[in-house]
């Protein structure tokens, strides 16, 4: 049976290289693609051999690529390679695009994942030529059913000029009817409340609309979504999860907050993922998540009981997570539901509902600012992404990290973080291994005791107890004291001798 | 004519010393109080007698102070001189409170204005002892009009058990009608959306309402509010402000924005004022204002026809503008609107109406990170106020300065800030008297090339580009170069030499 019901979008298929051939030198090209999720998985690296033929008759060639966020290896990698971007918007965690944008040879916008779709809708990005989205089916009317991320897709296929589709037959007929297309958005001064009161109201409808003159080129694949596995939590992980519970039991009784808890939002990475696996056995019930993305941890707290539902724009499951929900996805019909990245990250949505915010960070400082983007201030990892819109807007914004990186080498609690992309107002719980520090309320110098205290590795905790007591001092002021002119000296003696410690 | 027309309120007339002996050592106090308006007169005073008293006598006496933002020197000022503040937040402009704070004597917790009362709804703050309220009168029913300011009042009014009321007789009665007082806020997960969708809707009452058995104290006043008076724009001022309204005139153009704009945000300090100058002259009609105060600039906007209205949380008006308001205030009657500062600066509200955020900065970096806050990274001049709700949400942010400090001794675009309070993504525009930075949709290094060139002063223009010159090659990335060792130098040596050339 084929994915596409509609007759003329059937009139439209054509193989990858056709579709490639609609994209030239200098266009904007709007991807699908949230993690490695829902991105289009054949047309990218047609165009990718385009690009590498073009070099190699001495013609410029090269594309500014939208997405939702990262992609998989078949389009950022295989672009990057054949040095084919020019420029990439909003998040990238492909290790050879984000070597080539650390080398200086690609120019790469990082911003809040909120923000992606408003911003292009606002004109602040420049136009957009083409879209190039992966949907799971064409409805006999002709809509799209989205595919496993929904990310910027409804914005991509409304502005762009040009629209290609891939319909992925690996992806599950169930997915159908799981999304929340919201189509009732607008700019200022034209904007209204988003009616969405409950991680699992749905303001939608389950499908994307398009202009099919738009549409250019229809291409059929069978290719799975390509996310990395996650590592069975280690001791560290475990020690920062068993953190975070003790934390979260005691503040719920603290504040009276239901059974339920508030709805999770939780960041990418082993550790939140072993977060996630520790909260089967904590004493909630029917939780709920109102997050970025679904990981196998919160499959597993589905399967247990403990979470009724979880809201994400994407899912990020790793590949053997990914083939048992194909095999089942009728189960989680009424669980799950995906939305555009500008509702799943909406700051309004994310304060109204209270998310519990759980990120991991590279850095903090003694004051909590967090660090979760640059290395040594100017080596980008992945980017800032939806950490943002969690942090600040969420009930409780908590960042979490192993107390060393590189064995060692590298404190994550520093005198002054070398980037910063959340201020201490949106940093409310550091948890290392070590210890957890619940800032709320304290001023700068009491947050620094208890960061210093309960969240540094013994190995740097008197490096910072030293440099706090010459920096009550010797600072300009005794606010939030520092010594400017040593306060990143951390960061150069790594990068002079391989370590942070002297 | 009395203020105070209901009975059993009157009864509670006391002076100021005798509601200042409700106060005790340790106790937390909710003040009212935003920018030199609304702020309590005279129970301050005497609470501020009787810390020293105390003080003489040898006996510890300090509370905690919360308010709405800065006060007058009759509550800050009088009560740091007398050493009697153990913690402050949210805000201080006080040069007194400001000096102890400095000193490392008062702590001082600086948050986002608009997350204030939903932190101390949360618990998140401890409990609040006694509320120390301004207004303008009692109505015969015992509800209370708000006075020229609204800031916390509603919250300390709520959630502390003892309250005190000072009704200040010099408040035009005309400002009863003037506010907009919210009553549906809830914590999540009872939260739901703020039914506003016009910078001109009204969506509360008047008055606040207040249990009446909690009221141990009513004081009468008539006493002036004190702000500062402006100095009128000189040419930097008015330069910034010419190349902001260009800006605007281009932007209108581009994005198809509508004869009355956006809604303004504008900060407070000399600049701002000057741009609300300039704005009489642009060619925008029927503009509003969604903004936290109200400046002697807006006034003369609505006088002029330009400014249809304005919502804010506070007046801020010069002496000789708080008087001409007093006795014109009928005129202004339908044409402003006082709301509470967590509905005044709400993100969900900022976000959906657009606002067009303008705010001071003190330094700002070549990667468009800003700091609003702590001199030399340390010492902190007033707070981040409500920036950061409008900064992050508005349909666009404009940080303006002067580019240089202390008569050229100072650079206010350096490699690299010595605090972060606006990251580069909630940074759209920089303005300085040089010229102005449009940022979006650029990547670092180009975002370098347009602040070095179009904003830094001459004198600082080569040492920045020798700096990134050398950063290009000895950075970690080259995503946004920097070289830890150096980038705060120039705040080290403005330390040890008092200038930031070297
Ligand atoms: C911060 C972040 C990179 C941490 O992710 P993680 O998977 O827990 O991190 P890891 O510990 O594996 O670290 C990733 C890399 O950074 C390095 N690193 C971590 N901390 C470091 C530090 N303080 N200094 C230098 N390098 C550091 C690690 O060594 C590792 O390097 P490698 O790839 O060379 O081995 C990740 O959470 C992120 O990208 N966050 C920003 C976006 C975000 O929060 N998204 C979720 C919002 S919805
Ligand atoms: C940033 C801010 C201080 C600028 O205010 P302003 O009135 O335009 O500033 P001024 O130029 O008068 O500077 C204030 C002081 O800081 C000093 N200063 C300014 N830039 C400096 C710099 N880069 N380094 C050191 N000192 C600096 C000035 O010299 C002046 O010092 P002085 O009082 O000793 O003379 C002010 O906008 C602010 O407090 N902002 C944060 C809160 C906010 O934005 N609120 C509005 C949101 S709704």
């Amino acid at each position: 049976m084929s994915r596409i019901a509609n007759k003329s979008f059937r009139a439209k298929i054509v193989d990858a290289e056709t579709a490639a051939s609609f994209i030239h030198h200098g266009d904007t090209i709007g991807m699908s693609g949230f993690t490695g999720s829902g991105y289009p998985k054949a047309v990218p690296g047609a165009l990718a051999a385009r690009i590498e033929a073009g070099h190699a008759a001495g013609d410029p060639f090269k594309v500014r690529v939208w997405s939702g966020a990262s992609t998989g290896p078949e389009l950022d990698g295989a672009l990057a390679k054949a040095d084919g971007i020019e420029f990439r918007m909003p998040y990238n965690s492909d290790p050879i695009a984000r070597q080539k944008i650390n080398a200086g040879e690609m120019d790469y916008f990082d911003m809040h994942l909120s923000q992606v779709a408003p911003m292009a809708w606002e004109g602040f990005l420049g136009p957009l030529d083409t879209a190039v989205i992966e949907i799971s089916g064409i409805t006999p009317e002709g809509d799209l059913i989205p595919s496993s991320s929904v990310g910027n897709n409804k914005t991509w296929l409304d502005i762009a000029d040009k629209v290609i589709l891939e319909v992925n037959a690996w992806q599950t007929p169930m997915l159908d009817g799981m999304h929340d297309i919201y189509y009732g958005t607008a700019l200022p001064p034209n904007r209204v409340p988003i009616p969405l009161l409950k991680s699992d109201d749905r303001i939608g409808q389950p499908h994307f609309r398009v202009d099919p003159d738009k549409v250019v080129a229809v291409v059929e694949t069978e290719a799975p979504d390509r996310n990395a596995p996650f590592s069975p939590p280690d001791a560290t992980a475990e020690a920062i999860a068993g953190h975070i519970l003790e934390f979260l039991k005691w503040e719920a009784r603290r504040a009276g907050l239901p059974p339920s808890l508030l709805p999770l939002q939780s960041g990418v990475g082993n550790v939140p993922n072993a977060v996630m696996a520790g909260l089967i056995a904590a004493p909630f019930e029917q939780m709920t998540a109102f997050t970025e993305v679904i990981q196998d941890g919160m499959l597993d707290m589905i399967e247990s009981g403990t979470l009724r539902m979880a809201s994400a724009t994407a899912f990020s499951l790793s590949p053997d997570r990914a083939a048992f929900f194909n095999d089942n996805a009728e189960r989680y019909r009424d669980k799950l539901i995906l939305r555009p990245q500008d509702i799943s990250n909406n700051p309004e949505l994310v304060r109204r509902l209270g998310c519990i915010a759980m990120n991991g960070l590279i850095e903090a400082d003694i004051y909590g600012n967090v660090n979760s983007t640059h290395i040594m201030g100017s080596k980008i990892q992945n980017g800032i992404g939806g950490s943002g819109d969690f942090a600040r807007n969420g009930y409780l914004s908590i960042f979490m990290t192993p107390s060393t990186a590189k064995g060692g080498a590298i404190s994550a609690i520093v005198p002054q973080v070398s980037h910063v992309d959340h201020i201490s107002q949106d940093v409310q719980v550091i948890v290392t291994e070590q210890g957890l520090a619940d800032l709320r309320g304290l001023p700068p110098r009491k947050r620094a005791d208890l960061i210093v205290e309960n969240c540094a590795h013994p190995a740097y905790r008197p490096m910072l107890q030293d440099y706090r007591a010459r920096a009550a001092s010797a600072s300009f002021g005794r606010h939030a004291p520092s010594i400017p002119g040593e306060a990143l000296s951390w960061h150069q003696r790594f990068m002079d001798t391989g370590d942070m410690k002297a």
